[in-house]
């Protein structure tokens, strides 16, 4: 990791002699010239007083690296930047985010690279953050997630000269690589399982607009409807929090049972398992008064009562994914990472039949 | 964040006339001398182009700053380390890390610095890590996670002269401040509760014994089981996840009904979840037939049927209070993290009177 740094003497004074150069450092020191650009450089591997002496010695001899090749003895950072710009107790809350994470480090912690995780909470500290990123020389490149309309922080990396992976494709031109998820097609195929099981009112727990995976879900879900001849409104945002799905849930049943959904397909599983209590509560028995479906397929929804259908995607294989295209367009190769992960539809006994209606 | 590093000129050259000085480099460049300490050391906030008219200029001089002079500057990381010793799958299977760097964020996020996050797979690559970590200086300090018997990182972290916090306090003598969270006590109250209700055959599903804070719950389980004079033998260890948790209750329901416990009292909230959902499919109902309680109050555990009761641990909390220490010990000062984070007992209803034995 530690590659050796361009560390020889700036040309000569004007009126002075030869200036001394990193031979006559390492002469003086009793230390090989590897020895000195590494002790100049503070890479590791060089004892504290090995490298006090090589200092000293520097110093003695008014020796210094060349303006210039400092500056690319720091080009490389071997790190790799996240920053997520909304409150971090999002890290915390969607389940994306240690999941991506987690598969970006199984790629890292292979090649001995670290990532630099920021949470910035407006968009304009989100700016300044690249920009240290960049100007710090402390990663090099990002992943760039919760893609925006009209993103401007394409235009932003590119001209601070940052490598870049876009989590999905952006609406505007943009020089990176993207590396996708299917989910579209997992929702599709959830409505197509209702649809096969009888249902016709089939309700959407959303996730927030903004977030771009959530809104691909919703217009999937709209789509699946539409083409099925069945009416698509019955969609409720939330931020993707338990609680929010449990109220969204609270909202779609509180409608006479003739006009009440049979089926409800929310965005996240945490959403679903609140939804199914909420249900319960309500003194119906899912599946057979309401079918569930959740998304992301977590650890938990085979281990709930009754086990919930869910879409599986992997957010942990995207995460590798997205750190192998980084890496890579960071060596200067470039991978496509533009075929979309498939996501899989885990059928489980939280769907069923649609009620015979009344 | 980029305060003006020292880059005075290096004493002059035996046998020549004095050096160039930054004020030479600002004079010839027409720019100020602030600016010219920016672009020699590659913080944000430099045009490109005058950053490459700058370093012309410099290099056309032979200005360059002095060796120390460049050592120091790059003293600051503005960057704080976690690095987590254990497969990358378990930042996200254990809610622990991705609640608490969502805390360690919300504090790092206040001061513009950065986390720099690291897995490692094996404990000889770990201290590879950390001596990366500290030799490119890319971190000023460290959280210490995963609290080991006679923890060996306290003296190597120590030999590499990084700052850290330890989460925990560990067995052997430590420079280092510790931010714990009472632990013990969330679980003597969790056991006292079910005491009080008529409970007397009471199992635990423990964490990873390896886990300190596994095993702290598991101690306190067995201390307060003793003090109540009840039998503390009922545990089965797990890894954490809900499929563990789900065969840890089969195992435990799977003895005749006079000695099968009649509460269990779990290590977190994912494995009490499923544990209610093997109590159902065995027929139990909870809390009528089996009381069940979870550890750390996840966003579900309100949200689930029946709600489930939890020791509320605030690990965000514990992360910003450790961040702030860690800041703290980075500038110099030292604070007193020592005091137990404290923990509360949240009663929902998955806790009940114990049933009548027959």
């Amino acid at each position: 990791m530690a590659e050796e740094p361009d560390v020889t003497a700036a040309p000569a004074l004007p009126a002075s002699g030869a200036r001394p150069t990193i031979a006559d450092v390492a002469r003086r020191a009793g230390v090989s010239k590897g020895l000195v650009s590494f002790a100049l450089n503070d890479r590791p591997g060089v004892k504290a007083e090995t490298r006090e002496r090589i200092l000293g010695v520097a110093d003695e001899l008014g020796f210094t690296p060349s303006v210039r090749a400092r500056a690319l003895s720091v080009d490389r950072s071997f790190a790799l930047g996240l920053v997520i710009a909304r409150d971090p107790s999002i890290v915390a809350a969607d389940p994306f985010f240690p999941t991506f994470i987690s598969g970006v480090e199984s790629e890292l912690s292979e090649v001995g690279q670290a990532l630099v995780l920021a949470s910035t909470t407006s968009q304009r500290q989100e700016a300044e953050t690249y920009r240290q990123l960049a100007g710090d020389k402390r990663v090099d490149g990002v992943f760039l997630t919760d893609l925006r309309a009209n993103d401007e922080r394409i235009g932003l990396l590119q001209k601070l000269g940052l490598r870049a992976v876009t989590l999905g494709r952006p609406d505007v031109s943009s020089p990176f690589p993207a590396v996708s998820s299917d989910d579209g097609a997992g929702i599709r195929a959830v409505v197509d399982h209702l649809v096969l099981l009888g249902h016709t009112r089939i309700a959407h727990v959303a996730g927030p607009a903004d977030l771009l995976h959530a809104a691909h879900r919703r217009t999937a879900f709209e789509g699946a409807m539409t083409d099925a001849g069945l009416d698509a409104t019955r969609v409720v945002e939330t931020d993707f929090s338990a609680r929010e799905g449990a109220e969204a849930t609270r909202r779609l049943l509180a409608v006479r049972s003739s006009h009440r959904p049979t089926a409800i397909v929310y965005s996240n599983d945490p959403m679903a398992i609140a939804g199914i209590a909420i249900a319960r509560r309500a003194g119906l028995d899912v599946p057979r008064d309401l079918s569930v479906a959740g998304f992301d397929n977590t650890d938990l929804a085979e281990h709930v009562y009754p086990s919930l259908t869910s879409v599986a995607t992997d957010v942990a294989l995207w995460g590798a994914t997205a750190a192998r295209v980084l890496l890579a367009a960071v060596a200067g190769d470039a991978i496509d990472g533009r075929t979309p992960l498939p996501t899989r539809l885990v059928i489980r006994e939280s769907t069923a039949a649609a009620p015979t209606t009344t």
